[in-house]
Order: C-alpha cells, then structure tokens, then sequence
C-alpha cells in the first residue's frame, strides 16, 4: 500500500477503511509531560492560555514536532464554552472551580446558549492550525458532551462519587434534563462552528459517563451524545466518542452513532470488537500509567493494543489523558508502536 | 415456601439455592450514616474501635437493630492485618497515610507474615458477635485481597492514578508479585483465622482490580485471589469477591472460584448473568448515591436491580459502600424493598 499523510491515515482509520499503518495520537498530548509545554505555562496561566490563539496554536503543535502524531488536538478545556454559558470557572491547581453550582430550575434557567462571538479563541486557534498544519497532519477539535459538562456545573468543580449530580438526577431529573438540554445545544452548535473552523474530526468527551448505571446513561447521557453526534455528522467529519469506564454501556455507546469509540484500558479491544460488531471504529486503549513505566514495557502493552483491535478500524491512544509526570522516552515508544507492529 | 431465618437465607443465596425472598444487607453499613455509630466515633478514634471487640461488636450491630438486614458484617477495616504484618497506617480524615510506603524488595523482605495473636481484636469481636446473633443473622468476616491491599502499601495511601503501584507493575514485576505473595499467605491465614472465631461466609474486597487491563488482572489480581478463595471455600463457607468497576474483567472474576460476585452499579445485573452463567450467585449493585436522593427512587432502583437479577442466586447490595451524607429514610428503603417485590 502506498505510504499515506498523517490526515489521511487518520480519517482512513475513523472509516474503518484500509490504513498504511495504524495512526497514533494522545490525549491530552499539549500537556505538562513536555518541558516546552511547562515553559509557555511559567509565564501564562491556563485560562489565558486558551483564550490566546496564537498562544494556543503553538502548544497544540509541540508534540507533533516532536513525536509526529498522527492526529493535532486543539488546545483547549472542555469548560471553556461553560463559561460563555455565563457559569465562571476559574482553573486551580486542585482542578476547576465554579464559582456558582448549578442546583434548580432557576440555576439552569440563567445559563444562555452563547454565540460563536462569545467565545472566539477556540476558533481562531483552529484557523491558525489547519493553514499551519496544510492538511498533513489531521486537525482534531473536540467539546465536553452534556453529562459530563453537568457534572461539573452541578458539582461545582471535579468530584469522586458525584453526589449532588446524582441526587440532582435521581430527585429531580427533569430540572437535570433541562440543563442536559440547553448544554447540548450549546455543544452541538460549537462543535459545528468548529468544523466550520477548520477541524476535521471532533472528539466528544463523555469522560464521567462511565459511572452512570446502564439506565441511566440510556436516559441522561445517550440522547445527547446522540443529538450532537447527528449534527458534527452533518458536516461531513467524524465523531469520535470517548468514555472513561465505559465496559459496562459498551452497546449504549455504540448506539450514539459516533464514527469511532474511544475507549480506556480496563476491557481488551478485540472484546470491545466483539461485543459491538463492525459498525465504528475503535480509539485507544494504553493504560496512562505504563507510559511511567520504562519504554520497554510501554513497546508491550502498545503491541498488545495493536494485535487486540487488528489492522483496521483503530486508531492507537491512551485510555485516558497522558500523565504530567510522563517521561519523554515512554512517549517516543509509544508513539513509533505502529512502525514496528 | 416456609419462611427462613436471615443466616438460613443468606447462606441459601451464596449456593444459588431456593429463598423465601432475596436477602439484603449494604456494604459499610456500620457506619457514619447512622447517628448511634457517630456517638461512639465521638468518643472513640477508628484505630482505637477497630481494637477494640466490645465496641466493635456493638457497632456492627447497630445497622441490624435498626434496620434487620440479613447479614452482619464484623466492623473492622482492610488494613487492619497489613499493620500487623509490620506496616503502621495512621487513620487520618483525609484516608489512610502509610508510615513507610512498600517501593523495592527490600521493604518487600521487611514485612513479616503475622499471627492470629498479632492482631487478635477482629477474632475476638467475631466471638463476640457470633455468640450475640445466635445464628439468627449472617455473620460475615471480610478481608482486602492482595492487589488492593499493595495498593495502599505502595501508594502510601489511597490514589486516583495509582501511579507509584503501576509503575512497580510494569517496571519490577518480580517485586510486586513478592509482596503480592506474601499479602496472599496473610489473608489466606487471616480469613481462616475468622472462620474459626465464627464468620459464616467472608468477603474479599479487590476493590481497586477493575482499574487493571485485564491482562494484568489476570497476572496480578486473580492468581491471589484464587489462592484466598480455595483456602476459605476449604473451610465450608462461601467467598464473596468484591471488585469496583468490574465490568471489562468479569469473566476472569468468575475465574476465582468465589461463590459470589459482588458487582458495581455501572454493568446490569442481567447482562453479568448473561455473561458468567449460573456457576455462582450476584451481590449488588444499586448506585450508592441513590440513598443520597429519595425513597421512592430508591424503591425503584432496588426493585430494577431486584428484576434484573431473577428470585434466586442474587444478594440485594449497594455497588459500593453506603456513604456518610445518606438519610435514614432511604436506607429504611433499600432495606425493605425485597419485601415488596
């Protein structure tokens, strides 16, 4: 086969049609793992960092100049357009903070459906990569999907048990519903704006709703994934949908119509394969934690990815975001896994 | 069918035999959702009750008085044999601290495989409560399974990344599987030891295996879980085995030999049935923060996980422990619903 560019091997893979070699990428692959990174964040904090395109466009592109993944992530945080919602986050070390947590009808009621023009950077950031990128390299954009959003609106902030999102859904799931439904319109139309931007593929991230019971996912994370999936659809890219813990919804998750399930480490691919059939492709699944390893054990377990999900239909990932404490070697063993499987 | 005691009933359901109704008990249900164990914790540190068999005893009573649950699990912590095998823990608000966390063989080597005398307040409470039941009520011991238990020796701690312990996983398996080895000769031992002061059944709590891959379930969990197991089985009790977000590993679960598997709430208790067959009975799995919401959810969370594990081979539990901020009212709840299902 003849050799093919990074974007085309990466659009190849979320089709499930024939690859060169399998493309790899990492979440979170802009990270504090890169000592180039760490230095732009010395002098900028977080929130500026996002909200500054050039800035940002700079950090999505640090690790593709050094590892060459195959697909380029915008710069970002799934909170940025909660913000242009009208709900503050400020960005802690101890994770984000909302400075009010969305708790009835009334909470909900004042969040807007914001424009694109309240939340500029993540769009300008994308024009800035895909004329940097010229189509070599696949430009990725993504956004929070409606659960996990809520989550941290109804929580205030990240959360080990979910206890006010849940007692929030399990006492009064239609004001839950109310907020699901303004969020996903919301994503729905900034995941188009992005495409419009120039993104060639939009990853979702439904990260928490892997701890919802099956019926619950069915009824408060399913239909929105749906109903923005259906729209990124619409423009002709791909939908990537990642849930961390998500062996338990598998087929609720294929169910979402998304191109590609981006799934974490605790079930093995071909399992995944047999449990959902051919109809998408599938991301990942290395457990974060081996890339602290040594390289050679991170050589063992990208193999062991690779030989379970087969040639086609797989993109190579991590089950979750890399680690800051990541040392670089791990991350080159990772990445150059598919040239040597 | 004539009406059982809750022992006659609970012991029916671990050997998936016929019951009067399915039995019910919750996981840390001696704790501090209920304000006669807050009292005792007022003048009493955790250390301190654990070491203590007359107030441990009344403590694991206090669920039963109130609420007639048919299992009464002895009152004690996981952690409790790992201080004796020569590793101080200090019980702090924020979790267990570990003095010298376990990082290389050497501190592998220093840890001694204790005796019953060593730590003889879990054996004597069990007496204690064993003489108080009369038989009437089930009496359960319960002990960490290895990987979990290294868990915290490595991490010095808990963790959410569990980063310290991977890394010995995939950089030193020689080392982790030392004191895997050494922590399976010690709980092996010590639930020995609980049948013999009288518990009527004992649950293994791999609580933090289902963050594993299933590869390394099956080389660093379930060996030593099957070794614990056997050991029990052979003393003509049933095991119970407990992993947290159990869904990608189920089957190998299965694998343990336990008698019953105790299943989070995020995989329905039809599909487990589907998957593993009939070879052993369901404990679970109702979303603890269910009991954070209302009755009547509640009521329909335990009859949904009631009606998905059929009338016979099944447990009614919470998917994990019943947690501090629960009202008295829902666990009333959780506890009646078999009787109306």
């Amino acid at each position: 086969m003849l050799a093919m560019t990074s974007a085309q091997r990466f659009l190849a893979a979320c089709s499930c049609k024939p690859v060169d070699r399998t493309p790899v990428w990492m979440m979170r692959q802009a990270g504090r793992y890169l000592p180039e990174y760490r230095a732009v964040r010395e002098r900028t904090d977080f929130l500026t960092l996002c909200k500054s395109p050039q800035l940002a466009a700079e950090v999505s592109l640090q690790p593709i100049r050094r590892f060459e993944m195959d697909a380029c992530i915008v710069f970002s945080d799934i909170l940025i357009p909660v913000e242009a919602m009208g709900a503050p986050v400020a960005f802690t070390d101890a994770g984000p903070k909302l400075e009010r947590p969305v708790r009835d009808m009334a909470d909900v009621d004042a969040l807007r459906v914001p424009r694109a023009e309240d939340a500029p950077y993540v769009l300008d950031t994308l024009r800035l990569l895909r004329s940097e990128l010229g189509g070599e390299t696949a430009l990725v954009g993504f956004a929070g999907a409606p659960f996990t959003l809520a989550s941290y609106l109804v929580e205030g902030g990240g959360s080990k048990t979910f206890a006010s999102l849940k007692r929030l859904m399990y006492a009064e799931p239609a004001t839950l519903h109310a907020l699901l439904a303004k969020l996903a319109e919301t994503i729905a139309q900034y995941c188009v704006d992005q495409v419009e931007a120039g993104a060639q593929a939009i990853q979702l991230f439904d990260t928490w709703a892997g701890d919802l019971t099956p019926r619950a996912y069915e009824h408060f994370a399913l239909p929105y994934q749906r109903s923005i999936i259906a729209r990124i659809k619409s423009c002709g890219v791909p939908a990537i949908l990642f849930v961390n813990g998500s062996s338990g919804v598998l087929e609720l998750m294929a169910q979402s119509g998304a191109d590609v399930l981006s799934l974490d480490w605790r079930i093995d691919l071909g399992v995944a394969r047999e449990r959902i059939g051919n109809g998408c492709a599938l991301q990942g699944n290395v457990d974060p934690t081996v890339l602290l390893s040594v390289p050679h054990a991170v050589k063992a377990e990208a193999a062991a990815a690779l030989r379970s999900a087969g040639p086609s239909g797989h993109i190579l990932n991590l089950g979750h975001g890399v680690l800051p404490a990541t040392p670089l070697e791990c991350v080159r063993a990772f990445i150059e896994a598919p040239l040597s499987a």
